[in-house]
């Protein structure tokens, strides 16, 4: 059997996500996930799932199953996450509460992490599925656990960088990390194998995350996807924001306050004068700095895993993409 | 070992919820479940779990764990229905999105489905884990879909006995039905037994329903629990009124229909009327007829169950007194 590119990878699940059987009456409950599935995304949490199996073993449509399982998690957790935080749109369509209603956002919603469950055991080889399993609820409920300190956040000025990244550690590593961990596990790696990898997830999820806040204040609006400044309009409690807070003197500071407490202001003022800020303070280099370190230590987890280098190629090829996506 | 008596088995739960180790940061998150896991109720779903397991092994604590998954998510879909269904009150207590807010309800919500998951893994024999997540994601999935059409009801005028029962089958009686399969499963009983008290699940289910949309007009209000004619002031398509419909001539339809439609109308008038016109069609009769019918089914269902009659004993008590409990 010829190992897959990643590409072939992807184009084959998502024609298995197109067909995946899951839709019965009533209609009304099932037509919502049908649509959030089929808003695509990138799909990065299965791709790593496969990705991470794909070390050990080249089948990777045997566990298709288990990758659907991750992406309707993750997809679950945009539609009731949406929902909190009244998000009108997602990648440019309707959110579901607002496409249908709050209740449906609700229950559409619950439906969809146990259809998750279901997915995660269709075809489990027995002697995996309580691993399996327990990755994924520990996973699944540290998502949760990462969504309530976000919206907690949002009503505290005192965030410390170290609860910010335990925040994004929660709400976005630990998918990725699972999703490669459960990979590794139905591949059958070895539990040193799986730990590693998991590990590597959590570094490079951190790294994503910084980038992301990175961007938003630094990147280039025709690659990034969304509008430049966005999290310094909305006074998100970002790295960046939380540092410069951390960094800079008490005049700076008091400056800093005035913008994020001012009621009345043009938005490209407000964008302006925080970068500036952050530009004085150099919150964009200690930024860079903080994902390399992440983004390294990442990699040299993903070294040490007992697999030939080699077959590492794909695995590293899709995180250095990801990485690379928007700079 | 002596079979413990079902008030026994009821203090050791009891204990065993009251101590169940899932409280950790952030409070935000556990906290509103604790609370909504201590208002206890009859904790009628694990008590069928450990009766049914008690039919086939007689250490009822080795399943604790599973009992408790199903009060768990039982607990989760009161949660999500009452936010859903905007109550602001259960069993006299604020509910959650009341006490908090509307986002704790969802997420607290969304992450007792998941640590019911974890509870049903818990010391699972490894042989049991795959039929016990299969029956139990099942089930789960089915609560969902009898929500979405009890909630679609609400809209609809023509909604028919036939559709009314396969709602509260699937709202109702699936999870009591899944609640004495997996305690069979857990407990070794062969399919056909497993089988056999899953149906009988179904049938007594839908009889306790059923009683209950009689005692709402017919109950005495000071056993009942709640006040006399509830579902009548709301409209609420129960058997009763379906039923009602259906049977009633022109002239008795659109007097029916009056009151339905009545915007102005004292609550006692309300009932008194709608009342009469159950006692004029002999409602009330037909729903004991349906409800006989029913419990009648389950319990010869309960009688092919092949193990000895006196260890379903306890079973049928506890059945017996959940019937009776209210007349």
């Amino acid at each position: 059997m010829k190992q897959l590119t990643t590409k072939e990878m992807q184009g084959l699940f998502h024609v298995y996500m197109e067909k995946l059987a899951y839709m019965r009456d009533p209609k009304g409950l099932y037509e919502p996930i049908e649509y959030v599935l089929a808003i695509g995304g990138k799909r990065i949490r299965p791709l790593l799932l496969l990705l991470a199996y794909n070390l050990y073993k080249e089948d990777v449509e045997a566990v298709f199953s288990q990758a659907a399982a991750l992406e309707t998690y993750h997809n679950f957790t945009l539609l009731h996450d949406d929902l909190m935080d009244k998000a009108d749109k997602r990648r440019g369509k309707p959110t579901v509460h607002k496409r249908w209603n709050e209740n449906t956002a609700i229950l559409s919603g619950d439906a969809m992490i146990i259809l998750a469950y279901q997915f995660l055991m269709k075809d489990c080889p027995t002697q995996y599925v309580k691993p399996v399993m327990e990755v994924f609820s520990q996973t699944a409920l540290e998502v949760c656990e990462g969504q309530q300190w976000d919206m907690e956040f949002e009503h505290r000025n005192d965030v410390s960088v170290d609860e910010y990244i335990e925040m994004i550690r929660l709400k976005t590593s630990v998918l990725l990390a699972g999703s490669l961990k459960i990979g590794a596990i139905l591949g059958g790696a070895s539990e040193e194998d799986a730990r590693k990898l998991y590990d590597f997830g959590i570094q490079i999820g951190l790294a994503f995350q910084l980038q992301d806040d990175y961007l938003d204040v630094y990147g280039d609006p025709k690659v990034f996807g969304k509008n430049i400044g966005g999290d310094i309009l909305c006074n998100k409690k970002t790295f960046m924001l939380i540092t410069a807070f951390e960094q800079a003197d008490a005049g700076t500071r008091t400056e800093l306050m005035h913008w994020i407490t001012a009621g009345d202001y043009m938005p490209e003022q407000k964008i302006a004068a925080v970068t500036a800020i952050y530009n004085k303070e150099k919150i964009g280099e200690l930024c860079q700095k903080k994902i390399e370190d992440y983004y390294g230590q990442g990699m040299r987890l993903l070294e040490q895993v007992q697999v030939p280098q080699e077959n590492k190629r794909h695995l590293l090829d899709f995180v250095v993409g990801l990485m690379h996506r928007n700079l």
